[in-house]
């Protein structure tokens, strides 16, 4: 079940010009991690219950630069928080939804995660976070 | 300044076939409503302190349905909520954003919004609301 927007991800391609917006805006940038995995450094920017995570690839190995290059920077993924990610995957295999990695993997914040093959949700990519 | 994340505007081509998901995750849409001037049909999912909204075109002379047709469905938006519209467009206005209309304008639920020019924003679309 989806238990909260745990976070918004924007492909940008300078973190430093991509948080300008918000930091007029009042809000700061709690922390910066860079994760290896995706080839990304990421900035979580919190606003009440939800962070902005800003996405900048590090290397052109980056899944974040590949869509940057097809799509441009903007809008990338939601992920929600779930209480039991394995259950949360049953019952949507269940429901003929699948996965873009046959298992959920360790992302930012060592955090479990998986994504939703984004041809069930017309493509907005969605990841379950727990 | 941003208080609160509002919603996040989900640009798809039916609100039935798109919802399934959240209400298969426990999440269950609040509203739904025309908003004749944008020509969309919208359905407001409540996710603690903010809703994803989902945007279908009623017509295709609806901005979303432009969108829909030259870079699919998907993520469309993220609208912040701030306390005085006109405070926060003069603070942006100051440091070089522009905005796609002139002034705030009535939206969904009778508030008051503009969006910033995409090109301030990384091409992300970015709504202010009050």
């Amino acid at each position: 079940m989806f238990e909260n927007l745990d976070h918004i991800g924007i492909a940008v391609k300078s973190i430093d010009a991509a948080s300008k917006l918000y930091t007029l805006m009042g809000l700061s940038i709690e922390s910066i991690e860079i994760v290896d995995s995706q080839f990304v450094k990421t900035a979580h920017i919190k606003i009440n219950s939800t962070y902005v995570e800003l996405l900048e690839p590090t290397s052109e190995s980056s899944p974040v630069h590949k869509f940057i290059q097809k799509k441009g920077e903007g809008l990338h993924h939601l992920a929600f928080k779930v209480k039991d990610i394995n259950k949360s995957v049953e019952i949507l295999t269940k429901e003929g939804f699948s996965f873009t990695t046959e298992k959920p993997i360790k992302g930012a914040n060592n955090k479990l995660a998986i994504f939703i093959h984004p041809k069930h949700t017309n493509y907005t990519l969605i990841e379950l976070i727990s």
